[in-house]
């Protein structure tokens, strides 16, 4: 596998028709990569995977490091970093990443990462409550869930952009998840601005989809593609 | 990268908007597979791969074996034979893959394959015209395209099973090609009939996407959203 490699496992399709059963361990996701993020079992808060450390903030606005490599995900995208250019923002938002890095850089038929630093003057995050069997769907979940904002906060917001073409099985646009230098905060941005942010973008010559094809409910979950792609974006809650 | 993984270069999307040259050779295409379909630069003729040997049914009906392993393909599927299961069919036809073999092994959300081997009674295939810049859409293309058939005819069928969440980047349900053993016939299965035909079927728990990111045509390429799935649906002239 070429290092250059965008590894998902499971989709969001999946996760909407309520498929929130983990299905790879933190031990086999790293496999793949040492730069991500995903969710827990259950739809249990938002994780996000630095330098090959995992953490997931969860519904109650705490960071936890995820150190035990049995923990399971339903859905998790990871990658090795590797920059192909630094990417400087004198100002940063949802709104820069889409309307000028997508054209700029011409993502919008590739898969691409970005990993950016810096102190946010604003950042305003979701977390998926752990939700039970009989699982919800994501958008049903996501209509109720906690949602924090802090103010000058220094971390790192680490995301990927996907063509809008894999908008279903995946995000289409793009899907960033954050975590303060303290590891006090964190969570799916749901909007966020700074100033001079320093960052890396990676475009990917390949989009592995890994499939938790032993996993019964993922076998027989029904996908409904009528409204899959309206319930993703609106179940995402991206500001741009 | 496992081996049980379906490894597709470029996307159908991609064709459908007209970019048709090739940009992978055969030789770094066979890294990933000894099995598999395709087209050539320029959508000319059909091509399919069977024990590391590629063939080519091109717009005359002609089949050709492509042992230059520098010529090259926009748009191919390969991956390395390796049965899940054996796969018998006193009758066998597109009706009986698509609406028992799914159900049976419950494929709906799973990438798989199949390898045919057998006799069949009626085989109608059609093979891509190749094309010169500037290329039309795919959908134009197929629009006009010779179709071959005949009876009787020893053969194997190669193809692929893609969940309805992928369609579009890939063609959704069964994509098969023909080969026949003496090696006269050949091409993109529009229709086909046959008893006692044994083959195998693969699940796969991976699916690569490979995208060709340095082709500048493919970075340009406009996907029209809206209509692609119907326009792949009636590319591809599946009779199911």
């Amino acid at each position: 596998m070429s290092t250059n490699t965008l590894y998902e496992h499971g989709t969001l399709a999946m996760l909407m028709a309520g498929d929130m059963e983990g299905s790879i361990t933190v031990a086999d996701l790293l496999k793949h990569g040492d730069t991500g993020i995903g969710t827990l079992h259950g739809l249990n808060g938002e994780v996000i995977i630095v330098d090959g450390e995992v953490y997931q903030a969860d519904e109650t606005g705490t960071v936890n490091h995820i150190t035990d490599s049995t923990t399971t995900l339903p859905f998790a995208s990871v990658h090795y970093m590797e920059s192909d250019k630094a990417i400087d923002f004198e100002t940063c938002s949802f709104d820069v990443l889409t309307h000028k890095l997508v054209d700029l850089e011409n993502l919008q038929n590739v898969f691409a990462s970005v990993k950016l630093h810096g102190t946010f003057s604003h950042v305003k995050v979701r977390v998926a409550p752990k939700q039970f069997p009989p699982y919800p769907s994501l958008l049903e979940v996501t209509e109720n869930q906690p949602v924090f904002e802090t103010d000058n906060v220094t971390g790192t917001i680490i995301g990927y952009f996907s063509p809008e073409l894999f908008g279903g099985l995946t995000a289409a646009g793009w899907h960033l998840h954050f975590l303060s230098d303290d590891r006090q905060f964190g969570g799916h941005i749901l909007d966020f601005a700074g100033t001079n942010i320093k960052g890396e973008l990676q475009i990917f010559e390949n989009f592995e989809q890994h499939f938790p094809i032993a996993n019964q409910a993922f076998r027989d979950h029904t996908v409904d593609l009528d409204t899959l792609k309206d319930d993703v974006a609106q179940s995402e809650g991206n500001n741009d």
